[in-house]
């Protein structure tokens, strides 16, 4: 088990501080400096950190495979509060010595669950306090919080969308604290993950009637956070599988639809992870892109996937083209409606160092702000926006804007192609438009 | 080249007949008897079986590692009206000899494409004389007719997404011609494949406005078809990718909600393709239960992919495990509103004997029938619908009633549950369910 | 938890029998008659069913995304050989009940593990003479056994590939305990799989030296063995990914090469596992058809994966198309080489009924059973295998048997070519062969 | 048509020359000095850059969905020689703009296929001819040649591996030509890409024949070939499927055991590609690794896949992140066997400039510059090296030392074991070694 002294978890890692591209130093930022402007804004304004408690400071590196590699000392505690205030010590500690401004949590993330409701209730009351009084100290805030209604075994055919009503009633029960408890720690947003609402079969499965339950489900949750004053957003995640066999909230153009569907528009958007986006099989500059479109772009769980395996590897991201990538459609969304960007990243079974959490953070918010800047210079220096705005020049005016505004029927599209004769084919060219990412990298 | 005898393009195959499961011969269905009833209605009525013109009649086995394997003897005439009529015989004789009752085509599977579109019309007005004749003749009926607007390079960036509104206008008015075609042949359905509306990147791209062209131009056409009297479905046939990167029409969710946005609900339903489900990472059933569930499973089209191969493989469907479940979602979803199952499937390009397109099409007519009495016995004389209505029992009635008719708030959530203290875990029994299939099989 | 009443674990279900396909009972064989004769042996002898000891007596559903679902009574006792005998109690129960021969095991599935090595050996001697008496009492025999070198947290960077010796090292003790083991039990074979035998990223691997390791371990592993007159089978277990980002057992034709390559392939042969193979994006045809080729098809893993889902899923069979083929290869190729269909398969997390375990086998024992009399029936009363002959006729005399001996050469090859003028296309008849597996399901 | 002006295929577009990192010119090179030394080599001797005959000056931009969007002026001319000297024209002036030093051919890449063997003969001496005169006049060299064994209907079942044998001969005197034009034009190696070689169906394929066939077949041509005096390396380009279902060469790993069975291992290496190692579930970097391993590491085909498109999409490579890891095993490899990189890549089919051409060149030559310079002072100014080799550093000496020379066995681990006790985590520290990476990209 890894020792503490003198009451820190991390001993002898400093602050991380800016030290610029060529600094040397593993435990640097290279391109993070917070209170920079870039595009408008200081980098601590658009990207808005967060770190995600259940990995850095829950997870113990178990996969299906085997058990936890890792023992927390903040886990030795027998008392579940004695326990949960020893974590949030470190987890403090940690986001502090970061300088980062945020953390995300699960419900049960904070401490143990009881045998009860009750009794869990009490024990989220009594951390809640703890960590109240930490967030004065530090400054630091609560991005969102969420409720974890997919790891009890009372979960196991789902939620919300539960074929058993004993058990949304109980799933109910448990958003009704989580709610409280993000509340009661100012948490900006609040985040729904369906993780088990979903199917493992169809066969077994009235679809329709457990959609209608989640969408039935979800709005109550709102109506309850409105009434007690909730002004913060709510975010689906899409995740399309894993660990159900399909999971409802699919992508995020089924959620668009979904809420669509189920009146829930005006207060729900999206919160969009890379490795979920990639198991959906799409880029998360499309993810993005769909949500942007909508005016639902929430928030990023950031962190990668591993093309190779199909599963959810969590992994920190690490790779700036495709980063740069993502951070033009970002700022071209006029950055995020609300959330910002958490690190739901987990490091691996055997990164087990305690150095490594760091490591990977660093990584993980120096690559963002990299391609953050790369970004930045691309929309403002380069022919980039130019180059495809002139695509579609021809609806700007006269029959294409006639046709964008409704004026055209399809008689008309055919009078028109009738005295075109041939049209001159145009490149896409690209090519030209990959190169030019490269260009500000 | 093949030689045809006596104006027989399929010399030595005889009609197709029913001779049941102990038959031998390769040249005989042993399960599709299509005037026996199966669940209160004909096989026939059930299944409304087409043919799809492209695949059996212009698909040559090209890949894109090489070309075409297959030369077809009515291909040969120089004139495209005289290698058009000779086409349309073929395809009436192998549907004839097949004992089916429809085909599918897009406009210039009819006909070449001339220069012009002028010219085009022209070719297109007088094949289908020509094929208004032999549909007398043989009462062979249009299940759908669809404009091809991806093959020809003018659409290499989209036809109603195109950048250029040029080529939007000339998307439309092949629409245009298109629809008039479908109508005089008396087409029961009109189909959309956006096969090149998406992007290869999105780099260049501007996808909300590619979006609001699309959602704009499928409306134009359905004005324009309801004004000329269509009475029937248009389908939109979700596809995620290929040949773009990435399609718009990504999966049965995506569309629903494309459709629900753009106002496009009341006309327009789903075209679902196997082996497109499975591109999109779904299983054909979730494709269809999504439909269902929205009253939107308009048509089929039949085949199946290669789960080791990552394209559109379309091939002829042959699995009874994978059918009968799909035939179950069929039969409880009502079977289909207005389309019926086409076998846009294909031979492997290494299948180049006239005798070949019989056995596929023949294991695809066999395999499908046989789901469905299979599937139809599962309904009938099993207790599968009642195990699964039994996992939705807490709904019926008392507090899971009012959830469901929006009596209950998150407050009453945890006042149940808090009353309720530990509940019992319930087997979803999944394995049960699977082995139930398989007992009818 | 489960109750168990009068020393019963799985009370009120009687021993599973065959009762033939119009069987209604979830409790019965629909094909499975031990003592039938099929192709020349009894469906016992083909088949030599194997019940797996972790997914059914240790496994309890939990996932990355949860903790276990299922209490079993047999794991209550603190004492761990108090709970160790509990188990095989319930395990010689289930294998009994269902009229199987076979099981596989772990070492550490049988009793926990100690903390120290001396004591872990003491606890497996121990567990080892309770379960040899009741083979004796049952007939129940050891199909293989293996060693668990993944789930303990020492061995997070391999076993045998380890970058520390020192764990090398215990990986080769642990080795050594599990051959005692399984010899002392009568152990028909002895696996490797390699769960952790790979790499998480290459950058930190050197992949030579590890694998220049593996092959050294073996061979150590096999040498002990063999002094200690084993006369069984090794089979190494193929699986590309999961646990790792990469396993160093890819697939069958990797695997096979590697044997070749550190000369192992005297004693060793292949575990083929149904869900590895299509992880490795293969059929398990093909896979079973690698290892045929080079005589090394060993055992057989059965299960299925979920197309849609990237991660070993690890479902009971079901699928009768895919079954049947994979038939026709295990008996087209003589069966197997010494071992056996172990259901390396799990029930569902949601399956947590006791009696889900049966329905889950009597499922796969079933299906196997249906599809090796289906392919029985294929090789010896359909046209099958002369269709296929046939294809390959021209090498069976003249040129095309002297270009096989040998004979020929390149400056030969041109002749004949040049000789030969154009040559007829000949159909490769997919659909047909196809048609013709349906035929006899 | 594009037209071309005073000689020029490309006019308007001058020599691409090395301009640095701030160039804005979408026409010059911003990484690659051909002669500047990284690593004790110049960027040329390094690279060897190769354009593909194949893509840009056959490639027309069809796919399976159209026909071709690109017509060339060279394909103008009916005469077939006349044709061939028009696009060796184009493609010299290409190469000697972009200033490099290598193409790679296609037998009838460089010439239209004759009716006959003989007339095909006697059409690739011709344009032989004319293209020994351009290299002359330009130094431009052949980096391989290769036979094209797929595209011609008549290999449609295989050629090598066709099940008749005809077929095989003619693909053996295909060969022949290819050799002699490869010879004749100083080619430095000589490529099997086995496009047809695996099966569409295991059903209808006897595998160990065909490999049998192919192992023959291989052995064949390089006999004639040493026999001609040819002193180059033979390559195997793995490739998992597409066209057929599956491919015999797979992967690398599936390669390296063929040859080792065949006994073909002293002159045949590998030429990897990137789209095919994704294609197989693998990183290019490990298909690297694994033929490096074996010293098997012969060339490259340049180009990247799209990670949500499953088939080989052959994109220009631009990822800085994938190719930097890329190089750092090229570079501890010791570079290339003898081959070079090629850019087996082609424009997307709606770019349809000539000027795309080079931007997709450009970009990819770049960026394989910049991955070169970044491996090479990873390589030499940091600490990777020594951090990976410290992971293995207990077998460098003492009872690890012996473990790897064999002098141990098993029972000496068990003793080893037993006397070591708990055994210290040491952490693998991915994340570190991944940030070390960006460090100096």
């Amino acid at each position: 088990m890894k020792k503490y002294i003198n009451g820190e978890y991390f001993p002898g890692i400093q602050t991380i501080k800016y030290e610029g591209p060529d600094s040397d130093s593993p435990f640097a930022y290279r391109y993070y400096e917070a209170d920079k402007v870039v595009g408008g804004k200081t980098m601590r304004e658009h990207l808005r950190f967060a770190v995600a408690y259940w990995h850095s400071f829950c997870g113990t590196g178990a996969d299906p495979f085997g058990p936890g590699t890792i023992t927390h000392p903040w886990d030795a505690p027998a008392d579940p509060i004695d326990a949960a205030k020893a974590k949030a010590d470190a987890a403090f500690e940690f986001i502090t010595k970061m300088g980062l401004d945020y953390f995300c949590f699960h419900d049960f993330d904070l401490v143990r669950e009881a045998d009860t409701l009750a009794g869990s209730e009490k024990l989220l009351q009594q951390v809640t306090e703890y960590i109240q009084q930490k967030q004065k100290d530090t400054g630091i805030k609560v991005l969102w919080g969420t409720a974890n209604l997919f790891s009890h075994p009372r979960y196991m055919n789902g939620a919300a969308t539960n074929p058993d009503f004993r058990i949304v009633a109980r799933a109910g029960a448990q958003v009704k604290l989580a709610l409280d408890t993000t509340m009661a720690l100012g948490g900006e947003n609040y985040v729904f993950w369906g993780g088990r609402e979903g199917y493992m079969s169809l066969l077994n499965t009235d679809m329709k009637r457990e959609l209608d339950h989640l969408g039935r489900f979800l709005g109550m949750a709102r109506n309850y956070a409105r009434g007690q004053g909730f002004k913060g957003n709510f975010f689906i995640e899409p995740k399309p599988m894993e660990p159900m066999k399909h999971q409802y909230d699919f992508d995020a153009a089924t959620v668009v639809g979904f809420l669509e569907h189920y009146d829930l528009l005006d207060d729900f958007k999206l919160n969009l992870e890379v490795n979920h986006a990639t198991l959906a099989n799409h880029s998360m500059q499309h993810e993005m892109e769909v949500a942007a479109m909508h005016g639902l772009l929430g928030s990023i769980d950031a962190n990668r996937g591993d093309y190779q395996n199909g599963w959810d590897t969590d992994q920190f991201p690490n790779n700036i083209y495709e980063l740069t990538q993502l951070m033009l459609v970002f700022l071209q969304a006029g950055g995020l409606k609300g959330g910002g960007i958490n690190f739901d990243a987990k490091l691996r079974r055997n990164s087990t160092d305690p150095e490594d959490l760091f490591h990977a953070h660093i990584g993980g918010v120096d690559i963002f702000a990299r391609a953050l800047i790369t970004a930045a210079r691309i929309l403002e220096s380069s022919e980039y926006i130019s180059l495809r705005q002139e695509r579609y020049r021809s609806f700007d005016s006269g029959d294409g804007k006639h046709f964008e505004t409704g004026k055209l029927n399809l008689g008309s599209l055919y009078e028109i192609a009738a005295g075109n004769g041939e049209i001159p084919m145009t490149s896409g060219r690209q090519e030209l438009f990959e190169n030019l990412i490269n260009r500000y990298i």
